[in-house]
């Protein structure tokens, strides 16, 4: 049982868009897998949580992005719990290939009950839980919490959530709002930018069969995203971009 | 150089669908990955190709489904081409999980002039193709050409096609067809049901910004799917479903 935990993946050729790099919510698959994997070893695993009717929830994320690969290259994640509170943990991944950074990712997650879809008590759950925690490293910045409301006239999308779209806990997959997300830029945007940061607040489960809508605002490097279900924000997300840099 | 390939895949988190089984559109992100590293090891890659315009495209596949693993399973995909044409390849996959069979599956590929969009002969891009093909083994059965026109009161759904939608070929990613198609379907048809046999008909590129109608037709244990751009079919598939077995 070790602290840290490390992984490898091979960008497998449905992992890149259509620049041909990886792209973000597809790095998000690798992080959520390696989280799991962690956790496993760890004991704390979704399926020790389940047979107790509960599981782990992300809150948030953050992106600290560099430079993102190619197909066939080989990414390496290193990951371990950052920080422990009553009701959350922050897990961090710092993420290389061939040693060059890709992007350094910190990640908050809470424990529900899965009848009742409230939090529960970490503590109470995993006594030993802030023993697991590794402080002796570098921790990455946490997500930033968003404030802001968006204007009716930024309304973009309206997405029924399908088969498709949920995980095994039956709400919308994390890295799908991601997808959502960058589903309102043109494909063009992603050849003349770069995002070099993003901050995810994921706010309320988002279920299968709802309609939710979805709102974008753009200020020269910085778009705001909110997702909204019967008038209740579900999700916030900002990131920021700069021109981009060579692939590696 | 060999004429045939073994890879091998762990079922990632993110791989299963919500009942925690390897969904069919993951595993075949699996088998397009396999096609794309054995022909990297042929010489018929798709990068290859790029440098003279070229690419790859899937006309059909047949899957002849067993049984699908779970999150952490290893799979094995064994795979070779079966069959050339002038202006087609055949290339089989035979899918196992600790040696029990996941799945057979078939498919047929063409190369396309990316500028024209228009097929090419095969012999005459490479002109050893046919020596690369493996003969000396079983091969999977080919997909049905499928004809059916469904009536227009079976229009399901209406789909416009996104950046998360579309892959390097920057047209719709040839999973996200079946994505498409399983989304049709309420999420308890996936634990009611098991899928046997499906074929799939890729008849024309639907591209980005794309708007195309889906139309569904269930007659006892069979279903059958049709998407259409501007009133032309674009893709068709059939498929046949059982009461569902034990999981592995």
């Amino acid at each position: 049982m070790a602290k840290v935990f490390d992984s490898k993946y091979r960008v497998n050729y449905n992992d890149s868009d259509y620049t041909g790099k990886l792209s973000l919510p597809k790095l998000g698959n690798y992080i959520l897998d390696t989280a799991g994997l962690h956790a496993t070893e760890l004991g704390i695993s979704m399926q020790t949580l389940a047979k107790n009717n509960m599981t782990w929830v992300m809150s948030g994320l953050h992106f600290e992005v560099f430079n993102l690969p190619t197909i066939n290259s080989f990414v390496d994640i290193h990951t371990k719990i950052s920080n422990c509170t009553k009701i959350s943990s922050q897990r961090d991944f710092f993420i290389t290939c061939n040693g060059e950074k890709i992007a350094n990712v910190s990640s908050e997650w809470l424990i529900i009950n899965t009848k009742t879809r409230r939090p529960v008590f970490l503590n109470e759950v995993f006594p030993d839980v802030f023993d697991l925690t590794s402080e002796d490293e570098i921790s990455v910045e946490k997500y930033k919490h968003l404030r802001f409301v968006l204007d009716d006239d930024k309304y973009q999308s309206v997405n029924k959530i399908k088969y498709s779209d949920i995980d095994i806990n039956k709400h919308l997959y994390s890295m799908r709002y991601l997808e959502m997300t960058f589903d309102l830029f043109d494909i063009d945007f992603f050849k003349s930018k770069k995002i070099k940061r993003m901050d995810v607040n994921f706010l309320s489960e988002v279920l299968y069969n709802q309609e939710v809508k979805i709102y974008k605002q753009q200020n020269e490097n910085i778009s705001q995203i909110e997702m909204r279900y019967e008038g209740k924000t579900m999700y916030r997300a900002e990131f920021e971009t700069s021109e981009p840099t060579n692939t590696l």
